[in-house]
């Protein structure tokens, strides 16, 4: 069994490989060729916390796993992660767990990646200005990913507290300086969406973060954070003006994200411009964007197939380079 | 996180203590203090192999876990384990996996710990000859559990295969020496069984292994090894003629194994005899063996709340003795 730390993983595989392992992943789940189970989900009811088991195969990669990710939100006081994850990899030949990953940095990455596929297919190719809405746990590979698939002048990162994403900025401007990208704290998502070309919204917020009438033709739209039926950080405006409207997985988004299910219930939008599935695209049985003048919107929840993949990918590396930590029972 | 191989447990943790800690997680069961969902099962019909995830959640043992266990058939052309399996243990108080844990030898133990458990509960103080049928992975500590639990005189040996019969008994004096039981391999069940007080079956035999009708008056009995509808190793006339019946999960054991299921649902043994689950005997809800001269049965099919609540022992265990290979992501 092999071990491997987020260092580990940052040694053996970048996020232009996660972006085209995510882009397998969509293809291989629009395509039938992964089976996964409803999630398990156990409480801790006196420290309200909860575990979920997410359990997944892919036949075509011989690869099983199950991402075991915990949400317990007084692990602040004691200084420890709130939500810890860890992804349990088993070789899908012999049923053996093979390897264990760091679930959190795995999260990071395959959700980065899954926006940068969805970019990277349906955003203009001359794209020059990206808008990043949200400075959490999620937002440093969301905007790695942006950097990776389009070559950008500028990117404008805002978030509700000036402060932390003053912070967020600077830290990031050390992190990506290979880029050459200018990363700018801006004061208002106004000043962050006008005139983006490519938009990507990670939030957790209860309430639209931007206001759809303002972003520009051609642009691309992600939406990243919303992942329950009372979180919608993407208005109906953005939706309505959307050509094409790509989703990870149509059916979980339909049922579990408030960007999608709120405005339908209110019948502000309606599922007609539904393009479908972003594995389709990969597989060309949906087209892409088809005019510069389209907008395009990728709306994801998150999928098992992504860890999985990701995971193999990045296990079948660290083998070949020898990195990371053995252990045999 | 905490690695524990099948040695470190074995430096940690005694079959003394796996008895133990098995009357505890059945206490814990039978009080309807444990949360366990239906298991998930993967199939991997290349290989016609399977893996099953079981979760689980002690709130007293502030425990969740699951048990991935694989049946890969084909693994013995590769010379590796058929069945092997991987035990995640989780801390319920911050939702971190905080060991794994060699699940192979954990469910060899867990397991001859359940009868060891049901056999200190159950049969008489004064037991001195011990009958084990079956020489199979599950055996070994089958007999270690017997032998931990009463003073025996002498156990007899038994299985279809002569020869593995023989270099099992071989292997097991060495093994258990220090008990000073004299291990004798012997032709027939009947052999076996004749005048034996306590009686374990360990197959996955298809059809009855021994004759019900030659088990003495005040015998105890352990049925471990039928777990699918199918394997039945145990005949009408022992469960007829048992004065007590005690199952570790009535409802499991109903559902799943063939030991009860087939004369069910053949008519020729009805359930009015069932005593209920072993659990509310070690909270003296229900009362074990009254007399001398009563035959009593038990039988198991496994639980997730053994494999957790005695992996979170082997981990507290470990801690304390700081035993065991440490890794951080």
């Amino acid at each position: 069994m092999l071990l491997l730390s987020k260092k580990d993983i940052q040694r053996v595989f970048t996020m232009g490989d996660a972006v085209e392992t995510d882009k397998q992943a969509f293809h291989i789940y629009s395509g039938g060729g992964s089976v996964v189970p409803l999630r398990i989900n156990l409480g801790a009811p006196g420290y309200e916390g909860q575990t979920l088991f997410m359990p997944g195969y892919i036949e075509e990669l011989d690869s099983m796993g199950v991402k075991i990710v915990s949400v317990f939100p007084h692990n602040i006081q004691k200084g420890i992660p709130t939500v810890p994850a860890t992804m349990v990899l088993i070789d899908g030949t012999s049923g053996e767990v093979c390897c264990l990953l760091d679930g959190t940095y795995l999260t990071q990455l395959r959700t980065g990646a899954a926006a940068g596929a969805a970019t990277d297919l349906l955003a203009r190719r001359d794209a020059r200005i990206g808008a990043l809405i949200g400075t959490g746990g999620q937002a440093m590979t969301q905007l790695e990913a942006m950097l990776t698939v389009r070559d950008l002048r500028e990117v404008r990162i805002y978030s509700t507290n000036s402060e932390r994403t003053r912070s967020f900025v600077t830290q990031m401007q050390t992190e990506f300086e290979n880029f050459g990208t200018l990363l700018r704290p801006v004061e208002s998502s106004e000043e962050a969406v006008r005139d983006a070309d490519i938009i990507t919204a990670v939030t957790t917020s209860r309430q639209p973060v931007f206001d759809g009438r303002l972003v520009k033709a051609g642009a691309h739209i992600n939406g990243v954070g919303s992942y329950m039926p009372d979180m919608q950080e993407l208005d109906e405006f953005i939706i309505r003006r959307a050509d094409k409207i790509f989703f990870d997985s149509q059916e979980a988004v339909l049922a579990e994200s408030g960007d999608f299910i709120i405005p339908l219930a209110s019948g502000t939008i309606s599922s007609d411009k539904f393009s479908g599935e972003i594995g389709k695209v990969v597989s060309n049985n949906l087209p892409g964007r088809e005019t510069p003048e389209e907008i395009t919107l990728f709306k994801t929840v998150g999928m098992a197939v992504l860890d999985i993949a990701t995971a193999y990918r990045i296990y079948q590396r660290a083998l070949k380079e020898q990195i990371g930590q053995s252990f045999s029972f």
